[in-house]
């Protein structure tokens, strides 16, 4: 199948630092070509992709150091790329929110839009009824609950490719892992409590955003001054196998809907079991009592910690295989495109989407 | 003439407090009702305006409490609400940048796009040169420089409604004003060196927003502490008449090329000189020698200062009246409604955008 693949301006494909937008699709990309599709991806000109690349920038927007330039513009450039090469492509995969649900109206039966962010925010629901004849598919069934009268084809989870993070037998290290950022919704606080109670080291390795600088020097340095808690700071790709692998658990006690949270399938990916609370994706990312535990309470983590620690590392290492890897996720949006190519009706000829309960996929 | 006007939804039309588009759109809308034409204005529901009001929100996103909203879907909706009953209009005529570009292709021909920002940011050249077809207006000719290929058909000097800004007879304060924002490109250092080198009062009534914080204190602060400078904070429009009114000149020492600068009118309007940097709209608003003047100096502002102080006020209201009044500004856009009327082409017949030379109305 010939597929374009059309993710934000913002960060490299795939980003250099963060930025999961990117990263996902820079792995989709790959792995689609791998499945022995032709794929197109339209991305700032410094991306590393096994696709066709139409470089529509010649660099990243957060990365470039001009200091005038629009986000916007940039954005609708490209999609007018998109969209003057519109016709060589069986299927045209947006990762841009709703910005070209003006443009591609009259095709919009043959693309599909994946909506990476948390979709409970007030003009939301008024626009997407405006449009509703794109085909959406979430990253998480809870994403959708905001949303739940569009037009939803599928949910297909993120995947990460097996080879960039190595199973790590042992939890070598011992210690309890925090990876992200720090900031009030993914409760670094949290961490730091379940571990001083369950008595174990916790590592935090976190940026610090400018917006959330007054949290962490008012809220979370001070926990931090403790011989249990060590802060590593920001880590890039290369180091996150070690961080992830050496530990004997990730805790993820965020406070928010989290539409998927990547940390956790990498974790995963390294053998690594998660303990989570129960917020957003997190029961569909999590095999409860396999992958890890999901939590509502302290008390429930801290006993969750010890117990997660004695699981089948091969166990969870195998189901990020099945289910999160780059390639299953490939083979789920695989299936989504072939939908789409047989059903084959002109956009306007799509009827109203059905509600909810007839469109979930197996 | 069926005439849509479409701001952004930022603020209220007018804006309670600051808000340049807005403000210059509901004094537009107004004066074009005076002038007979049917007018209808897209935007939230606190809109205060003579127009028929279709409101297409509860409230201005950036006085709306909600923690999460979406300001690019609420501009989607309000363009696609646009866009359903555009056939009601003769013109519609926009001023939310070119967000508007993917949605009235086939109706270009009869929509007027004003830009209201500064035009020098990297990305938009190629955007603008992918939607040639829309017609622009500048608020300035200096606006235009980064985009001279653009399809401009006219400059229209913003205007505000006579009534609103009383003349003053009498600079009855004595004092030099500094009014708008401190921030670096506003230059209130420049305007406390010029008064303390001319040793006149100087009166700062100036909002700071949270990203210039640190230029405040840091650099503006220290400078306040002296005998003739005086820092009245922010001022809303029920104060600016007296504070301009009252004083002998408006400074205006810009580091930047300002597209139009509201202020200098409005000091224009209360009879008060302005004396301006040689920058961006400025040789276009201020008449050198008559409104105010231009200098690139610190000793010609000290000079032009004391010159100005002794010009005829009654003489600076008439230019104001003359060029800068709000029904002279929807004259300057009626003219250009009915240039596009009676050219009357559909926009896939319109030439190309012919060189900028022939362009520029009389």
């Amino acid at each position: 199948m010939r597929i374009a693949q059309v993710p934000p301006l913002y960060e490299a494909v795939p980003p250099r630092l963060y930025g999961g937008t990117e990263r996902v699709v820079a792995h989709l990309a790959d792995a689609l070509v791998e499945l022995g599709h032709e794929v197109t991806l339209f991305a700032s000109a410094d991306a590393r992709t096994r696709a066709t690349l139409v470089p529509v920038r010649d660099q990243p927007l957060r990365l470039d150091a001009a200091p005038l330039k629009s986000d916007l513009a940039a954005h609708l450039s490209m999609l007018h790329e998109v969209r003057r090469c519109a016709d060589a492509f069986d299927v045209i995969h947006f990762h841009v929110d709703m910005l070209h649900f003006p443009m591609f109206a009259d095709c919009a039966g043959r693309t599909l839009t994946t909506l990476h962010g948390r979709l409970d925010l007030k003009d939301l629901a008024d626009a997407y009824r405006r449009w509703p004849h794109y085909p959406l598919v979430s990253i998480s069934d809870h994403q959708r609950r905001p949303l739940r009268f569009a037009n939803w084809i599928g949910t297909v989870p993120h995947g990460l490719p097996q080879r960039a993070y190595p199973f790590s037998p042992r939890a070598t290290g011992g210690y309890l892992a925090f990876l992200g950022r720090i900031s009030p919704e993914k409760r670094p606080d949290r961490a730091i409590a379940i571990a001083l109670e369950a008595g174990m080291p916790l590592k935090i390795a976190a940026k610090v955003d400018k917006v959330d600088l007054d949290y962490f020097h008012d809220r979370i340095e001070p926990l931090m001054d403790h011989p249990l808690v060590e802060y590593v700071g920001e880590i890039g790709d290369r180091d996150k196998p070690a961080f992830l692998g050496g530990a004997s658990a990730l805790l993820f006690p965020i406070d928010w809907p989290e539409p998927f949270g990547l940390v956790m399938i990498e974790a995963m990916a390294c053998g690594t079991p998660v303990v989570a609370w129960d917020n957003g994706s997190v029961p569909e990312v999590v095999d409860d009592g396999v992958t890890g535990r999901i939590v509502d309470s302290l008390a429930a983590a801290v006993a969750a910690v010890k117990e997660v620690a004695a699981y089948d590392r091969a166990a969870i290492r195998a189901v990020f295989e099945r289910r999160f890897s780059a390639i299953a996720m490939a083979r789920g949006y695989e299936a989504l495109y072939l939908r789409l190519q047989s059903a084959a009706l002109p956009a306007n000829a799509l009827p109203e989407p059905p509600a909810i309960a007839d469109q979930r996929l197996a």
